[in-house]
């Protein structure tokens, strides 16, 4: 029988504070987990020297292949072509005009040949011509049943476990986290606050010019056909400075699109993490950089090497990719 | 000498809680406070019909005339002005050049005569063409030291002092505040944070397409001359719509450029607040509306007047009108 006396120090073991906890638990100790955690650190250490103040702490992050699969295609362009489906039957037109017959009879040989034209016909025909709020109507609807081809899962939950917890640390921490990608705002607003916990107004992507109407008396925010700001590569930084106002001092991409708001972020003063997810996991996910037509990583991947960006190594960083994988046990550290 | 006995019931009052206090100091008693403080109260008192999430609550404010002055003319107009006078001298053409040569010897009525076109050309000689930083840093310059030409105030202080309290009131009961406004995006934030307590992702306007690129190395982004967008009539509900991305439930603005931005914002459901700011008061502030060129209100007046909007008479409404106002003694209720 063990003594009262003996007991004590387990009791206080077991009082330590919270942050004796481990943040980012789907992580391999290593040092892109000891980076993301002593940057943390130090930027909220009040009379570090690297402090910054709440209102500052403004991070940033990519969404296809950074917070979400983007295999074997963008998800957003998988609703397109279901939408496509869901729609023909009020367009039979489509039954006899390309792109949309390659669509409807998944003639993927038909479809390349459209090219990036054909692609944005799709889009302009799944996209626009209704309101913001139908179309995330749409959208939501759309991922409560369509189901990823390879691993049979709704598309919000194909979510890097791993990223989930940077983004709740981060959070727990007093940062700002924003979603700033080249998909449409208002098709990643349908799930950001459910699965990211990042809401609306911090999701910044590409946008349609919209038009102020009313309809039958009702007020309503029409999606146009004509590309307003195209959220990718030097359009990155653009919209943070139109839309945020500050300068990040964290940013987190994994393809050449990401490459002109990481520098921005740099390049500003302090203290600044700017990260890379490698996708290098054919196992659990996939594997693919300099030479993918999704999601290439090249340039980017060079310029994070000579500036000492964190190259998070999926298969090497990550002990779970999935919030749907197995759980796993703590590390010994 | 006063008893235990008789004291006790004045320690008890001394003990009241805080929110006996009177949130709206400088307003007057009367229907429009009373509604102010109704909505709040109804949409953040858990259990109460009306009950709005604190994520949800979401006030949109005009600023131009509605959270300051906006006469003789436009700060940001008078702004511009001084920047043509102080950036002449990189500019010996302007001394021959209208709409330049008007503002530098002060020819109002040459000034008057190159009417839309020339202003144009007057903001963007003063607004574009270098990066959003150093555009701020001009602002922030400006403030310091011009004065408003009736007051002798600096204008950042020509701010509506109810206003100022309100702005406090509703982020106190957990709304988030937004400025929505047609000034440009970045003068507003050159002010904004340090005057109404507004950070600058919660402050949307007007802004010009923006060009990041390296210069000597360093990334900026640039400033050019084509307008993005608008953000005045149909646009605010546009912006709100693609930046915000949720509708509001309280909106005040002062001008029929806030019209669509009211009906967008009464439009929604469950119980919502939309006020007009209208200047009644030639003594203390300006009087003006359906026939002013600057803040004109005409359509949104009677809207406001058919659809029981909260219409704010300066004169009768507000107890001070600035910050710098003496200071007012509490009303008796």
């Amino acid at each position: 029988m063990t003594s009262l006396r003996s007991a004590l120090p387990l009791l206080f073991l077991l009082s330590l504070p919270a942050f004796a906890a481990d943040p980012l638990p789907s992580w391999h100790e290593g040092a892109n987990k000891q980076q993301i955690i002593a940057f943390v650190q130090a930027v909220t250490t009040e009379g570090s020297k690297d402090y910054v103040k709440p209102a500052e702490r403004i991070a940033v992050f990519d969404n296809d292949g950074t917070l979400w699969t983007e295999q074997p295609a963008y998800f957003e362009v998988l609703f397109a072509f279901d939408e496509v489906k869901r729609l023909a039957a009020q367009h039979p037109e489509w039954q006899t005009t390309q792109p949309f017959k390659a669509v409807l009879e998944g003639d993927h040989q038909a479809l390349a040949a459209s090219g990036m034209d054909g692609l944005l016909k799709i889009i302009g025909a799944t996209h626009t011509g209704i309101s913001t709020e139908a179309f995330i109507d749409n959208a939501k609807n759309w991922l409560k049943q369509a189901r990823h081809p390879k691993t049979g899962k709704p598309f919000n939950q194909m979510i890097y476990q791993p990223m989930l917890e940077m983004l709740d640390y981060l959070r727990s921490q007093q940062f700002k986290t924003y979603i700033v990608s080249g998909g449409d705002t208002a098709f990643m607003r349908a799930f950001a606050e459910e699965v990211y916990g990042v809401p609306p107004e911090q999701v910044i992507g590409s946008n349609f010019v919209t038009q102020y109407q009313l309809k039958d008396g009702q007020p309503q925010v029409l999606r146009t056909a004509k590309l307003a700001h195209n959220d990718d590569g030097p359009g990155k930084p653009e919209s943070i400075d139109s839309i945020i106002g500050r300068r990040p001092i964290l940013a987190f991409g994994n393809s050449d699109g990401d490459l002109q708001m990481l520098q921005w972020t740099a390049a500003g003063k302090g203290k600044r993490l700017m990260g890379l997810v490698h996708h290098t996991d054919a196992q659990r996910e996939w594997a693919y950089d300099r030479n993918s037509q999704v999601g290439r990583l090249d340039k980017a991947l060079d310029l994070a090497k000579t500036q000492h960006w964190t190259v998070v190594d999926m298969a090497r960083d990550w002990r779970r990719i999935y919030p749907f994988d197995p759980a796993v046990q703590a590390e010994v550290q």
